[in-house]
């Protein structure tokens, strides 16, 4: 543990995308300036998210923790859900952006990451095998891939396409109406809503 | 607590100045995403913070808890610094960034606020007769009043002005080169060694 209390805090802040040691300290010297209950929340939130949150065991969203034998997220426990239907996208925000803009009532399947060849991610790397056995197990008729729109996005899509369609499912692509490069998690839902309506198979 | 430890995060994160919902989000998914070791230093620390950090007894500078009679910050505590100049200063961010200018040799005093008639803050909201009784005390001779060039800081000045030139101290204003309205705390170092050199008497 670092000697100054208010040095350590500022670098760790530090470490959070966007955030500079500007951003850092000014932050920090908001903090000890505000009520302690702030600071004591925040920091046991933090502590404690990692416990509280784990992989839905079918569809790798994140949702809270809990003993049951299969942990299953808000998506896959309800029962009004299309289950024919799975959406892959590569991160949880991308997930919560679709749901944001209501334009998809199926299930999902998180990659948590992207084919990328160039920095040794395989196949075996992301849940791509639980993906196939869920076609079969869940009667799923319909893929629609939803990852990102850029080289590993893409790669990651036709990769699925190849895999998934000897199994019997359709596999589809959002349409464009993304914008290439762009992040889903940013995607206001008129354009969501047009690359569901406008996906096309692969 | 709520039973969304995500949301639950998010809406902390959010209460961070100029983080909005979507940058919550993001830093949110961001730790999760990231080593549950970096989410749970960063709560210890946060959560601590308050625990670990004092104010300085006599200038009123952040400084690491102690069980001594008398807690001093570095500062205070380092006897090669001139005991007759003290910079008075409204937050201890703009001590940091005095520091880090290394234009000034003297001590300090933190006001933590300014006079602010309008939102019934008074002189006897700050620690303004401690910083009276150091005059005597400590035979200070000069205070560099460094508050903002803003209304309130230089009502402030003005105030600490009347109140310290009958105890025999001379005081001074940091000069213009930082421009009005302006933050101590991102001025560079060239400009805040102009103001220090260009103080007037008041």
């Amino acid at each position: 543990m670092s000697s100054d209390p208010i040095a350590e805090l500022i670098a760790l802040l530090g470490r959070l995308p966007s955030i500079g040691e500007r951003t850092a300290t000014r932050l920090a010297f908001h903090i000890l300036g505000s009520e302690p209950a702030f600071a004591q929340a925040l920091g046991a939130s933090l502590a404690q998210i990692h416990e509280r949150i784990q992989k839905c065991d079918r569809c790798g969203n994140f949702c809270e923790v809990s003993s049951d034998d299969e942990v299953l997220c808000r998506v896959c426990a309800d029962g009004s859900r299309d289950s024919t239907t799975v959406c892959v996208v590569a991160r949880v925000q991308d997930l919560v952006a679709i749901e944001r803009s209501g334009t998809f009532r199926g299930r999902y399947h998180v990659l948590h990451g992207l084919l990328s060849p160039l920095d040794g991610i395989g196949p075996e790397d992301l849940p791509v095998e639980a993906l196939l056995k869920r076609i079969e197990t869940e009667g799923i008729t319909e893929l629609v891939v939803a990852t990102p729109l850029s080289v590993e996005g893409e790669a990651t899509a036709l990769y699925l396409s190849e895999s998934a369609r000897p199994r019997g499912a359709k596999v589809s692509r959002i349409a464009s109406g993304v914008p290439h490069g762009g992040e889903l998690e940013f995607t206001d839902q008129v354009t969501m809503g047009r690359a569901f309506d406008g996906r096309r198979e692969m």
